[in-house]
C-alpha cells in the first residue's frame, strides 16, 4: 500500500498542476484513471477555487460517481453542494444512486431540498421524494431503488439481455429479483446461477422461491443481523403486500454496523464519540449534561455520607476506605453492565434470559465479592492490625459488589423491556449509582460493628 | 419475517419426523430446499442422535455448504467434528471454503488437525496447510484461496468460459483477477465489466490495472478499513513480490468489524464481553484479575487518605465529598478515554494528533471542570453555609476533572505510541487511577485552606 500511496501523491501533484495550468484534457486523463475513492480524496484535499475548475471539467455523472463513495463522511457535503451551480448540483444528485442522494439531501434544510428536487429531471426527483419519506434507521431509509428485476417466464438468455442493459445503472447486478405482474417479489436468482446455467433454461425452473427479504419498516440493526446470518451481498426490501420496493446493499450495512458499534461504545462511556470536535467549549457542551446530571446523583451520596458524619468524626479511619469500596464496586458494576448489554444485543429469545442474566450476574457478584472481600479483609487486618475493621471493609465490599452487579444487569434489562435502547445505560451512570448503594451498605455495616473497632 | 419464521417451524417439525421415521428421501427434499443458514439452525437445534442420522443422509459436500455458514459461532464446532466419523469430517473439511476450514481446524489441538489433514485429499490438505501458517488477525488468516484468476491475453468470451467452469467452486466470481505467467497480480475486472462488454473485446483492454490489494501480513483491521473506504465486495491478497495468494471477502470483513467493536467495548468495560458464560464461577474467574489489580491501585488511594487521616478527624466534613469528587472526575476521565480511543481508531495521520488530542482534552477538562466546580461551589456554599468549604470542593473538582481528562487521553495515546492496542486502556482503570489523583488534589487543596473553614 505504501508504494501506492507514493504513486498517488505524484498523481495528486500532477492533477494540481493541470488545474493550475487549465489543462482540462490532461486533468481528465489522470483523474478518471484513479479509483473513485482516490478521486474523492483528491477532491476533499484541494481548495474551493480548484474545486470550481473541477466542476467545469467533469460532467455531473462523473461527479456523481465520486459523490456516491464520499457521501458517507458528510461533514463538508453541504458546503460542496452550495458551491456548485444549482443546476449542476441537481443533475449530479439525479445521477447518484438514490439512497446516497437521499442521504446527502437529508443533511440540508427542507427549502434547499425542494429547490434541488424542482430543478432535477422529474423521474429522479420522484424516486428521491419517495425515499425521503422513510423513517430514519429503517430498511426504507438505507435502501436504494437501482436493482434489477425480471419476470419468471423467460429464458436465461433473455434475462442476461435485460441484465446487460441495466448493468451500468444498477447498484448491484449480482442478485436479480424475480417479480410477478404486480411487482410482487416471487423469487431470486444470483448472477452466478445465470452464468452456470444454459441459455435456454427457464428462469422459473432455476430461481429460488425461498426469498429472504426485509420489510421496509424494519429496524436497520435487524437488517444488519440478517446480513450477518445469511452472508448476503444484498437483500430485497418489500412492503406489507410483498411488493418489491428496493434493495439494501452490504456496503450500507457496514456503515450501519459501524454506527451501531459507535453508539454502544458511546453509551458505555457516557459521551457521543462520533461527534468529535477539537473545540473544547463545544466538546464540554456535549459532555456537561451527563456530568451535571450525575453530579446531582453524586450529591445524594454526599448527603448520605453527611448523615453519617458523626460516625466519621468518631472513627476517621472509615473515611480511608470510602473510595476503595465505591471504586471497586463501580468497576464490577461496569463489567456487569457491559456483559448484560452485550447479551441483550446477541440474544434472540429475550423471554428466558431476563431472569437468568440477572441471577447469573448476582451470583457472579457474590463470587467476585467474596474473593475481593477476603483479599481486602486480609490486607486491612494486617495493615491496620484490626481484624474487626478488616471484616467490616471486606463484608461491605462483598455486599457492594453484589449490589453493583445487580444494578449493572437489571437496569439495562429493564430498559430493554420498557422499549429503550439498553446501550444508553452508561458506565458512568452505573458507577455513580453504585457509589450511592456502596456508601449506604458501608456505613450501615460500620455502624453495626462500631463499638468493636473504635476502641483500637 | 414472522410468517417466514412460522413456515420454518413447520418445516423443522417435518424434518424431525422424517429423521424419526427414517425417511431419507423426504428429509433431503425438505432440507435441501432450505436456505443454508436455516439448515444450520435446524442442525444446531437437534440432538446428537438425530445429527448422526443427518451424517448418513447428507454428503460431505452438502454438510460442508452448511458448515461454511455456521462456522462463525464455533462454540460447539469441536463436538460436532468429534461426533462425525473421521473420514466424513475430513471430506467435509476438504469441501469447505479453505478459509472456513482453517477457522474450524484452528479450534482443535495440533494432533487432531494433523489427523484430519492426513485422511483428506492431498490437494485440499496442502491448501489448508498453507493457510494455517498465517498469523492470527492478518489478511493471510482470513483470506481464502477459492478465487478466479485469468491471464490478460484473451477475449471476454474465453474469460466467460473459464468463469463458467470455476463458478461453482469459487467463493466469489464477481471480481476476476488478472495475473501474469508468474501469478503476479496485474489487473482486475468485475463480472459486471465482462457482462457489459462485447464477446470479442480483449481482457487486456478493459481490465483495470490499478488494483487495490492488501499484503498477506496486513492487520485485519487495516483490511477492514480498505473495504470501508473503497466499498469492495472482495480484495486480493498478495505477497512482497505481488504474487496473488488469495482473496478476502466482505462477509469475513463483517466478522472482523464485529470482533473489533466487541473488543473495543470489552476494553472500555474491563471485561471480555465475548466470552459470555452463565456459570458464575467461570465468569468471576475472568473478571477477578482486573478487579484485584485495580483493588491494589485502589489501596494506594486508601493509603493516601490514611496519610491525611489526621485532617479528616479534625474536619470530618471532608469525608462527605470524597466520593463526589472522585466519582465526577472518574466520569469525565471515562469520557476523555472513549473520545481519545475513538480518535486513534479513526485518524490516519497520528503524528499531529497526539498533542492536539491531549491539549484539546485538557482544555475540555478545564471548561467542564470550571462549570462543574462552580455548580458544586454554589451547592456546598448554600447547603453547608460555608463558602470557603464550597471553594475548596469546587476548586478540587475542577483540578481533578482536568487531571482525569489528561490521564484519560494521554494513556491511550501513549499506549498507541508504544505499539499497544489503545482500546485495552479500560474505563475502570482510568476511574481507579483518577480516584488516586483526585484524592491527592482534594486533600492538598483542603490542607491549604484548612484553617479557614475548620472554625465554622
Amino acid at each position: 500500500m505504501d508504494e501506492n500511496q507514493e504513486a498517488l501523491e505524484v498523481q495528486f501533484q500532477q492533477l494540481q498542476e493541470a488545474l493550475a495550468n487549465s489543462e482540462m484534457k490532461r486533468f481528465r486523463e489522470i483523474f478518471l484513471e484513479l479509483h473513485i475513492y482516490e478521486q474523492g480524496q483528491f477532491y476533499q484535499a484541494i481548495e474551493e477555487n480548484q474545486r470550481h475548475i473541477m466542476y467545469a471539467y467533469l460532467s455531473p455523472k462523473e461527479m456523481a460517481d465520486m459523490f456516491d463513495v464520499i457521501e458517507e463522511d458528510n461533514e463538508h457535503m453541504t458546503e460542496y453542494l452550495a458551491e456548485m451551480r444549482p443546476r449542476y448540483a441537481a443533475d449530479m444528485l439525479a445521477e447518484m444512486y438514490t439512497d446516497n442522494a437521499v442521504d446527502l439531501l437529508n443533511t440540508l434544510d427542507k427549502k434547499q431540498i425542494a429547490k434541488y428536487l424542482s430543478i432535477m429531471p422529474a423521474e429522479s426527483a420522484s424516486e428521491i421524494r419517495e425515499l425521503l419519506h422513510y423513517e430514519d434507521d429503517t430498511a426504507g431509509a438505507i435502501m436504494t431503488t437501482e436493482y434489477v428485476s425480471i419476470v419468471a417466464n423467460q429464458t436465461v438468455r433473455s434475462a442476461m439481455y435485460v441484465l446487460k442493459n441495466e448493468a451500468l445503472a444498477a447498484e448491484t447486478i449480482y442478485y436479480i429479483y424475480v417479480v410477478d405482474q404486480e411487482n410482487r417479489l416471487v423469487g431470486v436468482i444470483s448472477l452466478r446461477d445465470l452464468i452456470v446455467n444454459d441459455d435456454d433454461v427457464m428462469i422459473l425452473d432455476i430461481m429460488s422461491e425461498r426469498v429472504i427479504s426485509v420489510h421496509v419498516g424494519d429496524d436497520q440493526e435487524d437488517v444488519a443481523q440478517t446480513f450477518r446470518d445469511y452472508d448476503f451481498l444484498a437483500l430485497p426490501v418489500t412492503d406489507y403486500d410483498d411488493h418489491l420496493l428496493g434493495i439494501v446493499t452490504v456496503d450500507d450495512i457496514i456503515d450501519v454496523i459501524d454506527d451501531e458499534a459507535a453508539s454502544d461504545y458511546s453509551g458505555l462511556a457516557g459521551v457521543n464519540v462520533e461527534e468529535v470536535s477539537e473545540n473544547p467549549v463545544k466538546s464540554a457542551g456535549r459532555r456537561l449534561p451527563w456530568l451535571i446530571t450525575l453530579l446531582f446523583l453524586g450529591m445524594a451520596t454526599a448527603s448520605l455520607i453527611s448523615h453519617y458524619e458523626e460516625l466519621v468524626s468518631e472513627a476517621s479511619i472509615l473515611a480511608v476506605f470510602i473510595s476503595l469500596i465505591t471504586g471497586t464496586a463501580g468497576n464490577a458494576g461496569t463489567q456487569s453492565l457491559a456483559v448484560a448489554v452485550r447479551r441483550l444485543a446477541m440474544n434472540d429469545d429475550k423471554q428466558n434470559s431476563f431472569l437468568r442474566t440477572v441471577i447469573s450476574e448476582v451470583l457472579t457478584g457474590l463470587v467476585t465479592g467474596a474473593i475481593t472481600g477476603l483479599t481486602i479483609f486480609a490486607i486491612v487486618s494486617i495493615w491496620k492490625g484490626n481484624p474487626i475493621l478488616g471484616f467490616v471493609i471486606g463484608m461491605a465490599m462483598m455486599c457492594a459488589i453484589t449490589v453493583a452487579n445487580l444494578a449493572g444487569s437489571l437496569i439495562p434489562m429493564l430498559m430493554d423491556r420498557l422499549g429503550f435502547d439498553p446501550a444508553v445505560a452508561s458506565g458512568p451512570f452505573i458507577t455513580t449509582l453504585s457509589d450511592l448503594t456502596s456508601v449506604l451498605i458501608y456505613f450501615n455495616i460500620a455502624s453495626l460493628f462500631m463499638s468493636h473497632f473504635i476502641g483500637s
